[in-house]
């Protein structure tokens, strides 16, 4: 059995995953010798800290009640830098203006030769070639397959099961507050503000929309795919984007008299990084309905190859943490 | 730079596109630190061995000129016995009854602890579970994503890419060619027989298509992931089957009427193993026309995560089995 003594730092939807997630897989990953011990959590305001292991459920409890982790006056970044552990799952809010108090955890974490997962866009889209620099010069592992598209493996995708192909493009609905919006505009002839407005009450999206709807989540996560896929040095600035806010009942419905459907497209290759409103084929594979999420792969080798999944919810987004967890440390 | 050695045992479709592959990813492999030598190659009635790299773009020609590979009077199981060398490709012709060649040609590479990477259903669809035992008591590694899907990746995705999840249920279009079959019926709204020609005609179809239309081909791939994915023992006689030749262009008309298409749809979970046509809700990521594959794989976490790819090709095919040679070799 091979222990791993690990950090969650940001306790909000996702950390709460991991938590959970860590508590009922607690067997199944004894059956493949990982020991996923949990010793520090830290939210904003207060940390919890066990170097024997920290109780889960209790903490997932309080955090219910209390609004708090534990009692103890410990910030993630001083969690980092004094407890030790080897690994961080790093859970903060995203910041995609400064990487906020992501991007000095993850800094601090490879100073002090710790690995770091994580689900955190912001850092990665500021800072990615500094980040990947840091963690190469500490040998820290360093994962984030649940930055882009939550539980849909894209990342991890080309660089392992795909591992023979270049690739050469990559386009997809990256958003599914988006692709929700925009199927249900279609399904019921209803305008933007009306569909959106659902999408508010039933929680697929934010009070203020802006961040999904003008497609500045799909450019992040852009961002992160030319960086790790296409080896690019690239930030926001760099993304073209307009989102789906002008677009018409009317239009959806002239394109799906065509046999198009339109979807919100983020795309990525060597030469461009472009988020906008695209005309899809219905039957084509990116042509999927609802809030979910889907990646087409352009190989040299292979063609398209195309992947869907959920992508966002906070067990999903934690699964996707837990299997870069498993990469990093199963034999 | 390490060198691996191997042998490519059968030199048709396949076993042509993986020594291309090579010759045209030299350098890509050599910057991640691989050189692939293949010291022997084998086709049905001759060989060609050569210590210091058999020279591919020579063997490619003279196999086209001269319908042979080589002028040494070896097998392909003689090769694996007795030339010195780290990994056998495995891409002798399929049978899916007794396993055929590659059955034999396995086992020995398992005795002599050479690993094996293979794009042949016979031998796993038959003795899965003996060759598993075989590859474990050498240390031998044994990877065969190119059996199911071929360049689509369904084996390694669940291995790696969700490794956190445990997997419920996989369900998917595992043959093209009645993709092909039904996409182009319900385009024509044409009888079977009708476009079963044009598919023949386009090299979709064999001449006797029965392997394909009947289900047998995705049944087969069944087998694997039954075995592969949810550790069973199963064997061709635990399929049901059902094929496509009885489905109408009017049934697939009133299907669409619906809001559905007619897909032949095979499914595996730990309870059942079953291929037959069903009904599939268009813009569903199952829903992919043409010659697509497709395999929506149900996880306890993420719920259903759906990969789309080129079912067959040669270079496809040798591609999957590129990628699992680096992911082998690769550190």
């Amino acid at each position: 059995m091979r222990t791993v003594r690990l950090s969650i730092i940001g306790f909000g939807a996702v950390g709460q995953g991991v938590a959970k997630v860590l508590l009922a897989k607690k067997d199944q990953l004894e059956d493949i010798g990982l020991d996923l011990r949990v010793v520090a959590i830290a939210d904003s305001r207060t940390a919890v800290i066990d170097t024997d292991g920290v109780d889960l459920g209790a903490v997932i409890s309080r955090k219910k009640t209390e609004k708090t982790v534990g009692s103890q006056d410990m910030t993630g970044l001083e969690i980092i830098e004094k407890i030790d552990h080897e690994l961080v799952v790093e859970t903060t809010p995203t910041n995609i203006v400064t990487g906020g108090a992501g991007l000095e955890n993850m800094f601090m974490a490879f100073r002090k030769g710790r690995d770091v997962v994580t689900s955190n866009k912001g850092p990665l889209a500021v800072k990615y070639k500094e980040l990947m620099e840091a963690s190469k010069l500490s040998g820290s592992k360093f994962r984030f397959e649940a930055t882009v598209g939550g539980a849909m493996p894209v990342l991890n995708l080309t660089k392992d099961s795909l591992a023979g192909n270049r690739i050469t493009d990559v386009e997809g609905i990256f958003n599914g507050t988006c692709n929700y919006i925009l199927t249900r505009m279609t399904e019921e002839h209803a305008p933007y503000e009306q569909m959106l407005a659902e999408a508010q009450e039933l929680g697929y999206a934010e009070t203020d929309p802006t961040y999904d709807v003008e497609g500045i989540d799909t450019a992040c996560k852009l961002v992160i795919l030319a960086n790790c896929v296409f080896g690019m040095n690239a930030t926001y600035e760099d993304v073209t984007v307009t989102g789906i806010t002008k677009i018409t009942p009317e239009a959806l419905l002239l394109a799906h008299n065509d046999g198009y459907v339109i979807k919100l497209i983020g795309e990525v290759n060597d030469s461009r990084i472009n988020v906008a409103p695209k005309l899809v084929p219905i039957g084509h594979p990116l042509a999927v309905a609802g809030s979910l999420n889907v990646a087409s792969v352009q190989t040299d080798l292979s063609g398209p190859i195309t992947v869907t999944g959920r992508g966002a919810g906070s067990i999903e987004t934690a699964s996707a943490i837990l299997s870069d967890l498993i990469s990093i440390y199963r034999n």
